[in-house]
């Protein structure tokens, strides 16, 4: 991938997205790194692609941290807050105690049904009446929660406590910044079938359309390695 | 302060509390740990305030990570949105994926402002006949929501989504442990007049209950030297 | 472990040491700090120590750094240079700008060869006559190296200079603290075959001695699901 | 700067360098991330350059984060050692386990004298005479150590002990990685007057070169509100 191609923007969910903005290094960054160890260089594709799977086989993380990317993102609360756990990036993101304007809100196609055998995680999708209720139900909700939030604002309410009537599936958006091997983490955990479908299409999409373009090589060994795909 | 005494809870806000659960070390321990950069050991009192006081005024704070406070924290989910921010801290928090049980909902007493001159601020309150509508337009809100959520979780709905309708103004609960340096740079910025009020009473309770209790010496040089106050 | 039985000092190699000065925490803490996820508590120990054993298992590690290791080492400088690569964490060390006293340096007991399969090991001893030999060498070259360094000392010059022809072989002190989560990093690597002698005896210590009495349940766990033993 | 101007590499010391070898972002980057926080955007050179000082001037530090640089740094042993306090790094170094080859040592132009003022300074230099005599030692002692050392690899003893007669002048190699804010924080700490000289020519090429290069109204801003010149 070239830097020329960026901005790329994948939307997300009905109105969220993942945009690459920014990296930093490729394949050859994470070897020409691990060389430094023998003050050794680059000795052609086969045997640094070599080397690359044998870093990633052998848990040898620091040489990803060599390489960056740069996202912007708009996502739901609840998965902003999932996100945020991970501590090792950087973030900047909206406030709702500067800006009150550009409100909009997750309201999922499809409702899930709660799993019986794992407590955290949705199985199956509720029935199609259902559907339709909880969506409608969904969206007078917002609009309520708007409404509420709106008279505070003309009434002069400070915005840092306006913001409190606003359910969590309000979007937000940020820049994070983060280094290959802790993306990878991310992308294991988040890309997991365990990990909330509204997070996971973000790792999915991180992965298809911004890691693989620039570590095609790492994206390989990733799956191999780290996923343990066949 | 001896361990014996713990934990000792601090009631905060209408519904919240922070919590000292454990902590390692005191102020003699921060001394220790600068005193190996020239192999010395302690040499009483006096001296050992002095350098005390000289670590902090001279920034060298890395003998204040040799100190820990291990807190649990029930707050407004925005407080806690404000906190985690602070990503060296160690977290374990409740999870909306997990049970959808003790469901609790900040009200405050006084509705705010937004400052003029300040766009992330509060700045006065609301006046009187205001503060009884917002505070029943927020309890009918809230009432809203949980009716919603209670349908959701009753017709099958899975935790993780149903949570979307609550909301900013749940309340949540989290363990959090930091270092004494870090706990500081927390304190310093969360103290400030510019942060919201509803993070400030957190971080007032931690610093006049725990703080000052666990690192006497510590809190006294902080106050000169990093509040920089009179 | 109560904490009366502090300090513990272990000594390693000839002139050196591991000491645990303090720590906070137990396996309770682990399984408590869990618990938060769903609002629970302990529930005896069979249950809990269950719980723990599921934690390790599938890495969910963030409850493990509830716990905190502090500890005092006395250790070569080629050891403190692979310990330090070790960035969670915190550090405060002998400083040879601040003090031209207390040096000590490491006199290996054997003389290891070279392995041949594997270029960062060593494989086997050298035979007894090339012990003698290289222990003599090196206890004279520590003498040259004292004799430069004390005569730049005594002729004025200063200590950050003076200290540059102390060989590696020089022990250095540090105060370094740790939770627990990363502490088992360090130790898996560590106490790993392939990790080098003087610091596999640290990593050692701190696991047989340490670990085990502040943590038995997750010692288990460890040896089950980390270093994956029998 | 343009990246085809890179790497660009600064002799530094007798036969030390620091090299840029990539970055990512540039003052721009740091505006952006910082308008996330009310969803603005760049407005126009005056107003951008305005909000850079400001974020500076109130240690609004995360958006300096978002800009990355990637150096190759070859430098003594015992600056290695004082960079690598900073944590927040990433590197990769030359490993004396893995390889014998390329061995240099930093020989001191100029001997200093030790501060009596300041226990941790160098103050002056030692006069003419000594200079010649100390470096003429330190040459020998230099030869004494390689002798020795190649002796033992000859012999077939592991290069991971026979390094240990090397002395602390002996030079190392490192990739390091970091983003614009903690790169800050280091060239404020290792620019300082107080900083050895050994490692303020690196901090201070990295200044000069680079980070003037890359982010030149950080440069200005942070002469202001962080070196506080003039």
């Amino acid at each position: 991938m070239t830097k020329t191609e960026l901005p790329i923007n994948i939307p997300l969910l009905d109105k969220g997205y993942v945009e690459l903005q920014d990296f930093m290094g490729d394949d050859l960054s994470i070897v020409n790194a691990a060389r430094v160890s023998f003050l050794g260089e680059s000795k052609g594709d086969i045997k640094d692609k070599k080397l690359l799977n044998y870093l990633l086989r052998h848990a040898h993380t620091s040489p990803f941290e060599m390489v960056e990317f740069k996202l912007r993102v708009k996502c739901p609360l609840f998965v902003a807050r999932q996100w945020m756990r991970h501590r090792v990036w950087s973030y900047n993101e909206v406030s709702r105690r500067y800006t009150s304007e550009e409100l909009d809100f997750y309201i999922p196609e499809t409702w899930r049904l709660q799993s019986t055998d794992n407590k955290q995680c949705s199985s199956g999708d509720a029935e199609q009446q259902m559907q339709a209720q909880f969506t409608q139900q969904m969206q007078q909700h917002v609009e309520q929660a708007l409404d509420t939030y709106n008279k505070m604002i003309d009434a002069g309410i400070a915005r840092e406590q306006a913001r409190m009537v606003l359910p969590q599936n309000m979007y937000t958006t940020f820049v994070g910044k983060v280094d290959g091997h802790n993306l990878m983490h991310f992308m294991k955990l988040r890309m997991d079938e365990h990990a909330q479908y509204e997070i996971r299409v973000y790792a999915d999409a991180i992965y298809e359309h911004f890691f693989k373009a620039v570590l095609p090589w790492s994206a390989e060994a990733f799956e191999k390695y780290v996923l343990k795909k066949a």
